[in-house]
């Protein structure tokens, strides 16, 4: 059964998140929609990862199977243009060998939080997030290393994957001046849900404290999701690439 | 009577433009409404010029009269805040002299056209317009002296406004670089019916053309509005700033 993966970009404001729910608009749901109508027979879409509703890609990944790809992979993002919805694009498809998988073939995933300092404006609310602090970069990256690395994020995670280890790790953090704002970006082997909205959260709710470091060091040793920050708006948060071995791309 | 300027910005994509329309709903309709609620009293606002459906504002300008302001001027914006809808902001409100008046009291108006070159993201689709064409930042330059300054802008309006003068100063024009795209920015002491939109339809119309200066000047000088480009797409553009002689700021 060819194999194929697509990239995918989607403004996740109307979607009930990224999987499949029943009497939900989702991301997954609307791709199977267009790809079944497009290729005849019924599909399964496996992503990345879920996204919350509210969270946008420009570089979401995912894959599934046909039986006979009646649309050559190459076409197949021109041919879904005039199926799919406006708020959901795919990039680009191509064949990939039979042990691919989008979730469990991904070596790193990359989200960026977009942050806008001062004004929020309204034709911005839904691609953005307002930072409500006067914003200093020095005092944001003084951060990072807290939870950058080889750490069990229980703290900054829903409860719902209880058993499962809760331990990943943060390659890379950066904080990036933009105009107006500011994008806060995490890299890493793979994130528990809402960890990424709960771990900025927690970082906008120690910003002020004159302490911190210390204060976010102690909810991370605490691993007691209690402890976490509110999590910060899903609209500012974008999933921007997913790598994966050269062998699949 | 106290005669009260606002400043304010909306995400023009749910709007059907500014002007109040019976059944549909505008930006004056929603402003007008919302101050009645908080003032008490019916309520008419003029704003600096009418914005289509789809178009933007960051810095758009309008003015009403009050029998009596009930409510601190200063304190109008948060007054305001949970009373708009999320895509409709007023940002600063103060007292002006009534002899104030948002559009003929207007010395110069600023828009933004924001365009992406390559991809235009769904989380974009209703912020910028997408530029159909590799982007060379001194092509586009190369036009601009073309529809700089005075002249009769009929080829670029609407023939609504019949008898009316249409010639415009365009006092100042620039192409400015941005990550993904560029902005086009457009001054001048005033603009007709549709008149940025269609300016820019024309630049985009002509920039392919080997002889795209010479077009663009016979378009201009022919003064008929059956040789415009089409109205480049609303979703890409921003009413930025109104400015006022001084004794009004």
């Amino acid at each position: 059964m060819p194999k194929i993966k697509l990239l995918i970009a989607y403004d996740g404001t109307a979607f009930a998140g990224w999987q499949v729910q029943p009497g939900a608009r989702t991301v997954q749901g609307e791709l199977e929609r267009c790809l079944e109508q497009l290729l005849g027979e019924k599909l399964f879409v496996a992503g990345s990862g879920r996204t919350d509703s509210g969270v946008h890609a420009t570089g979401q990944v995912a894959h599934f199977e046909t039986a006979r790809c009646r649309v050559p992979p190459h076409k197949i993002p021109v041919a879904l243009r005039g199926m799919l919805p406006p708020d959901l694009m795919v990039i680009g498809a191509m064949e990939v060998p039979e042990n691919f998988h989008a979730r469990f073939s991904a070596v790193r995933r990359v989200y960026r939080y977009r942050f806008r300092t001062g004004i929020l404006y309204p034709h911005e609310r839904n691609a953005f997030a307002l930072f409500p602090y006067p914003f200093e970069c020095a005092r944001m990256e003084a951060l990072l290393p807290v939870i950058t690395g080889e750490h069990d994020f229980t703290t900054f995670s829903l409860k719902d994957s209880a058993g499962e280890s809760r331990v990943r790790n943060i390659y890379h953090t950066a904080v990036e001046a933009q105009p107006g704002g500011f994008d806060l970006v995490l890299e890493g082997s793979g994130f528990l849900r809402r960890m990424v909205r709960m771990l900025t959260g927690s970082l906008l709710q120690v910003y002020p404290d004159p302490d911190a470091q210390q204060k976010l060091q102690q909810m991370l040793d605490a691993r007691d999701n209690a402890l976490s920050g509110p999590p910060a708006p899903a609209s500012g948060l974008y999933l921007e690439r997913v790598d994966y071995p050269p062998e699949f791309c």
